[in-house]
């Protein structure tokens, strides 16, 4: 939807993002990846809108990453060549679904257990299409992924030995790396290692994977220093948030999304209440800290976001820049911006004071 | 939506509600109010959903209470007599739409500012409307509401004299107060201090307010224990969750909602992922505690569901009752059902091991 209005003239609460530096960002990790010859499968949590799935497929994106089958089926709005879902689809209701999204572009699955592949094998051949797998390990952070070692080169074997699956290879996510300071770039060398000696396992069990897919976003920019890896499938980095920027991986001024509140009481001293609280920011923390922190007021750095319920957000102004009246606009920095879109139905992108579109977050509450 | 399922085929994750808990908790809120000639005026955050708004009302509510404009237009599919706003409604745009909704039912606001309750008699006076007003004071939670005392009678005084406004009484929320323990009941003695003070500052002044609603989940069904009180407003009762529980305002039986998840991968051992985190549950922790619990599970309460991710539910299974595997189903009650019923579109309601009903929730995401 093309729109002429004044960024200022939008109701609040409301989600709004930078153009200029949305395409910034774009660009930084197109660049990045083909100058490293990774292939870039971006997760499309992030923006959960088709619209800037189909930017990063135009910006060179081979394909797309998505975490639900809902998601899936949305994303095939962007006309992606490839879909990876990096996450474990179980249950006759989402595999039946996702052959059907099969059917119109290629799929791949990310599992970790044999059960699942068998599942979706079972699908495949049921519903006569081909579906690619990657065998997915646990690079240290201890979430999904069979072990490396036997267990992983067990089950790259036996998903080998199924109908209508293939294994395209190995995916990885090193989520436990919070850092580009000296201890996450040691935990990315140890991440190295540890896919260097998956690599000589699969070479010693013949098996080629051709994709190797890993990465997360605080060491994005450092993806090339594991030996091996060829594919990265960064989410975040689009719109980037205050968790980015305290990891090291990007600036303040990389933060494309910012949530614009109005001021709504200030009736206690050294204290106001914005309109966007829980249901506007969600209540993620920031890694990393106990401080209760929950934002980044561009209007007053100083002034401490410090609380939420709902639909409350209490601001401490008692350091704070300058002085808030109630009806006052503020535009903040989300903690956790893939949490904040799932919270909203519109995003209004702006270049300047005005808002130049605004789309619909259509992978928003795509649980299933 | 009338559906003819077992709750074991709904597609997980998903929100699950057991009827018979949700008609008694319903119904014990109702007799209590009644039985202590208390107004309840339910807030409908915690459900947004017309459907159940209707049953609150059939059930004896004198009206429906929400948070923003965009509740009040949904929430008018209830019939609801009388509405309040329990938000300052703050801008124009928000202000013109609230003016529909009290050309078709009567609508209160809740203000703590002169600024607030101007912009609505402007706005009534243009839209030929009446609006009634609540002047909201801060019993001790320190969120809005101007301090008893002068200020809260200066703000009185001046409601009263704008047009189309008209004032109908007091509003606080003691949000403060987290149990039902000797401490939380020391808060609610402190709290009927406060709203004693504020009606007697009231007499002097000749203001005689003809609605004192407060009152706040845990000591619910202490709200007697106010004198002056004469409307409450509670939300989460419909549904309950693990904070209800944990401040001693009910039990766990008392817990109508739960998710239902499905266990995606079990390769570390001694943990299980489920396909339901933040986006499923919130990230919403549990007051007055340190500890990272993000629900409560039936099938085992020794399993501690300890982090989560968007997508990701970690449960640490060493010291769980039974055994887990991939593919098999959990009930979970969250921590906090108002946070997480804003993240699902519909409501699956089960009597015994049948769907009975499944309904919308209209009001989600409604953030302006």
């Amino acid at each position: 939807m093309i729109v002429n209005m004044f960024a200022s003239e939008i109701d609040t609460p409301a989600l709004v993002v930078d153009l200029n530096v949305m395409e910034r960002n774009l660009q930084r990790v197109a660049r990045y990846a083909r100058d490293h010859g990774l292939r870039l499968r971006p997760h499309t949590k992030t923006h959960k809108s088709t619209r800037i799935g189909r930017r990063q497929l135009e910006g060179g994106a081979a394909g797309l990453t998505v975490a639900k089958v809902g998601e899936a089926e949305v994303m095939l709005g962007a006309e992606p060549a490839d879909l990876l879902v990096a996450y474990p689809v179980i249950g006759r209701t989402k595999l039946t679904r996702l052959m059907e999204v099969a059917r119109r572009t290629r799929v791949t699955v990310a599992v970790d257990s044999l059960f699942a592949a068998r599942q979706i094998s079972d699908a495949a051949r049921e519903a006569e299409v081909d579906v690619g797998i990657l065998a997915e390990f646990d690079a240290g952070f201890g979430r999904v992924g069979v072990a490396p070692g036997e267990p992983l080169v067990a089950l790259a074997l036996s998903i080998a030995r199924l109908p209508r699956i293939s294994l395209e290879g190995l995916a990885f996510y090193p989520g436990h790396i919070k850092s580009t300071d000296e201890e996450g770039l040691a935990d990315l060398e140890q991440v190295a290692r540890i896919v260097e000696s998956v690599l000589a396992d699969f070479r010693r069990a013949d098996i080629e994977p051709r994709i190797v897919s890993g990465g997360s976003t605080p060491t994005l920019f450092h993806s090339h220093r594991v030996r091996g890896l060829n594919e990265i499938r960064p989410g975040t980095y689009v719109y980037n948030d205050l968790s980015t920027v305290r990891s090291g991986a990007c600036a303040l001024e990389d933060c494309a999304a910012t949530l614009h509140c109005t001021v709504v009481s200030t009736a206690r001293p050294g204290q106001m209440i914005i309109d966007g609280g829980s249901k506007t920011f969600s209540s993620d923390r920031l890694p990393n800290t106990a401080e209760p922190i929950f934002g980044y007021l561009m209007e007053a750095p100083a002034a401490r976001f410090f609380k939420m319920n709902e639909e409350h957000g209490y601001v401490d102004i008692s350091k704070a820049e300058t002085e808030f009246s109630v009806g006052d606009r503020v535009r903040i920095v989300p903690n956790h911006v893939c949490a904040a879109v799932n919270l909203h139905d519109q995003v209004y992108g702006i270049r300047g004071d005005r808002v130049e579109e605004v789309w619909q977050v259509e992978g928003r509450g795509k649980l299933q």
